[in-house]
């Protein structure tokens, strides 16, 4: 065995938790940059994550009564001056397609051919409110038509010069609904129906706990009249937002159109919805979970569950090790974790015993189990637990037998973990000075933010212009709170309910 | 119930096959163009076949060893420059972006930003060989590192100006495979394998039978050594290219620098394949199976197995009807038809049922039970077919139990009508005459081709001409075929094989 050092990532978190995120990200295999700038390649095991995370959204939004279509990957680009501050929220850092053919520059190279210049230019979409919205334009007429239940799953491109990956890139992955209603009531429902969707699969698929709230104006959608999103907290301190649902107003019907002939034969505007999460959550996922040993996946999205090392120096142990390991696969495929089959990997590669067990340490894997001729003889099964650092072991049948559970407790105990960091980050504040002292701190492991400060607060440029001195952002107003009598702490003004504030992501 | 005309979609295919096609498209609600010029919307039941597509392909692509990633949506310009044939092929007709930021105009409008202007422009991915092959040089070092089997689900781009829904449009959806590989034989096998999942698919999945074969040099992939493809007859007797599976040799290998250590320590070229099928293979389903009633779909593909179509007249009946059809709804969900539950819906909307039930036809679901109080109080199903115009009538609990089995028989039936109807309009043709005369004729069904030519062949310009003249295409070289000795019927020079001529998609 190689000697294992101190810990398989360096930096550790502690040391430096952006270099930390990237050597997790790099050590995991999850993912790499481009040749295109701000363009990120999700490597299969990034990728086999991102399937997981579609498979189970996609069933609960078809739960929910959504299907799923495909629009254009372009929008014209006068469909973006139709609705004024959407413009000036997304028509600026956009990808411009402007030409349809490349032609022989003369030097060897080639150039967009000047005669193939796009009489209006294209805008590969940053997300498709505009485009869909022509499209439900002509699909509603009547009420009958009513409601729209509409989900895409798409690339979208909105440019950015600072990128991370999985957390801010150029191009991202990701859903994006899309709904009609005949009322306001009904839209506003939509939209919060969504908003506990995400929740529920944050908490319980991802085993990262998220505050609800809804958003500030001065943080809304461009465009929408409210909205929400799920806030998580990331092991830094850091906020990050993992998903929105925006309350549309008649906004976007007004700017494209979307009109009904109601029960009383009247014309009417129509109530939108939009709602979207992309592959940030994958940064999300890491930064609650993974640890100075690499990344630890929540079982339920995890692309293997277990993974089997046979160990063996000859032929002979050979002949011993490999049948056993087959059928010890054969025997966990066939047991189930929360509603699908056990995914089960045997690595056979040629290469030491140390170095493979490390390598899915460092991606993550909830149960690692190694089997050598010794194991086969006594009939017992030594694994480790990613949660855990300790050594288990068990009859081969009870091991078997007990994997849902052992997985159900490696989902719980990192749920678990999570809150309690998040408990441990938050608190009440209300003062300005002990707000300021907060957010400046470093804290004891070097994180960035202080955490999750509850305060109240009512919008007013002094706040904005302190928030931005801090580098803090307003999160948003958790829903279901009580009402509570106090004081900004900005402006000394009445206020009755407290925000989220925390550095973010 | 409304009077029912001769046929459901007007005109008939033997009316007008091309007009047909986009009836049946719009009768059952698949796609439809949109704001942006030869992009299409894909509507939910359309995007539900390509989901069920997906879902059957993606199944056999892991089953045969590879992974999903996601590589970027854009490619530098000068990737495309170097493969000098791939540059031919695919750097003309593409969408260019030059800019990355919009501005306003100064007349209430926005332009591209001039100072925004990318120093290279980016060209949306018309096939991904040469970003995907920029990042293997990166993961391939050493023979240990292979095979690399990737497969990727993506939108791609390829400027068109005469577009059809799903046959040929700017935008559209497919998958690619890229796989890396040691040696000639191992990619060339694999280039074999992936043509035959195709060809399985095609069959099985999709009742369209295919011919597998190698395209001449004059239809070959741009930079590949061999092209192999699925070809499929449509209804009007024109073939068409369902899949393709590529033998790029070393050619985008020394294009892209990807290199390895072999076993001997000797720095070596790879080999490399990629293969490809799209949202094509709609239109190909479509012109397969559909009728003058509209869509026919083999049950494998179909969104919904069975439809209920509740039918009362007041609230005393809808009280007896309903729930006997959710009944009947949760008794067939837990039968299972190749290898998954049967699929369901539920018509209750507040339409006439003549006009609801001939939706249903034209949308092409498998089976169509009509249900009322009478049929309630028999405990009998009377059910309708896609596949034949017949009443079908059966004690309920025979009608759950043998579900799997009708739907089994409807796909055997669509797949044997498909082979029939190939095998009358598939000819083998030795002279030049007699090939003119075979392409030149309007059937009776006012096809636009003859149909399938087998002929023996030497590429020359004359044949080039000829082929033009007529508007003829050679499809392949069939695999398998028997060598024989033959007269080339454009030159006379000896030929060995015979290709497969068709006028095409």
């Amino acid at each position: 065995m190689a000697k294992q050092p101190q810990s398989a990532i360096s930096p550790t978190r502690a040391e430096n938790f952006p270099e930390w995120y990237q050597q997790v990200v790099r050590a995991a295999d999850l993912a790499e940059n481009s040749d295109v700038r701000g363009c990120m390649v999700i490597k299969p095991w990034g990728f086999a994550i991102w399937e997981n995370i579609q498979r189970r959204l996609d069933a609960m939004f078809k739960a929910t009564g959504h299907e799923n279509a495909y629009f254009p990957l372009f929008i014209p680009m006068s469909f973006l001056e139709k609705e004024a501050e959407h413009v000036e929220g997304f028509a600026k850092e956009c990808a411009v397609v402007t030409h349809h053919r490349l032609e022989p520059d003369g030097k060897g190279g080639l150039r967009p051919a000047p005669s193939a210049q796009l009489e209006e230019p294209l805008i590969v979409r940053p997300t498709s409110e505009t485009i869909i919205g022509a499209t439900f334009a002509r699909w509603v007429q009547s009420y009958r038509d009513l409601p729209i239940l509409i989900n895409q799953w798409a690339n979208v491109v909105r440019w950015e010069l600072r990128t991370r990956l999985f957390l801010r890139t150029a191009e991202f992955l990701w859903q994006e609904g899309h709904t009609v209603h005949a009322t306001e009531a009904e839209a506003r429902e939509e939209t919060m129906r969504m908003l506990d969707v995400y929740a529920d699969f944050a908490e319980r698929a991802m085993a990262m706990p998220v505050i609800k709230g809804e958003k500030t104006a001065g943080e809304r959608f461009p465009g929408a009249v409210s909205t929400y999103s799920i806030e998580a907290m990331m092991q830094d301190r850091k906020a990050l937002q993992a998903g929105t649902s925006h309350f549309l107003g008649q906004n976007f019907a007004r700017a494209q159109n979307i009109k009904f002939q109601d029960e009383n034969g009247q014309e009417v505007l129509a109530w939108t919805t939009s709602w979207g999460v992309s592959t940030r959550l994958i940064g999300g996922l890491i930064m609650t979970h993974a640890d100075d040993d690499g990344l630890v996946l929540p079982p339920k999205l995890a692309p293997a569950h277990v993974v089997i090392l046979p160990i063996y120096r000859n032929d002979d142990e050979r002949a011993q090790v490999m049948p056993y390991c087959a059928k010890l696969e054969q025997d966990l495929v066939a047991q189930t974790y929360a509603g699908e089959p056990i995914r089960v990997r045997i690595d056979n590669r040629d290469i030491r015993g140390g170095e493979k067990k490390w390598q899915w340490v460092k991606r993550g894997v909830p149960v690692r189990v190694e089997i050598g001729p010794r194991d086969v003889a006594s009939g017992k099964v030594f694994y480790g637990r990613r949660d855990s650092s300790g050594k288990f072991e068990s009859p081969r049948a009870e091991f078997v037998a007990h994997i849902g559970k052992t997985l159900d407790e490696i989902q719980t105990v990192l749920f678990g973990r999570a809150v309690e960091k998040r408990a441990l980050a938050t608190v009440r504040i209300d003062s300005l000075p002990e707000f300021e002292t907060f957010f400046a701190s470093k804290d004891e492991e070097k994180s960035e933010g202080g955490g999750l400060a509850y305060c109240h607060f009512v919008e007013s440029p002094e706040m904005e212009e302190k928030l931005k001195d801090l580098r803090v952002t307003v999160r948003c107003v958790p829903l279901g709170g009580e009402e509570e009598t106090g004081k900004c702490i900005f402006t000394g003004q009445p206020s009755k309910r407290r925000g989220v504030f925390a550095k973010a992501y």
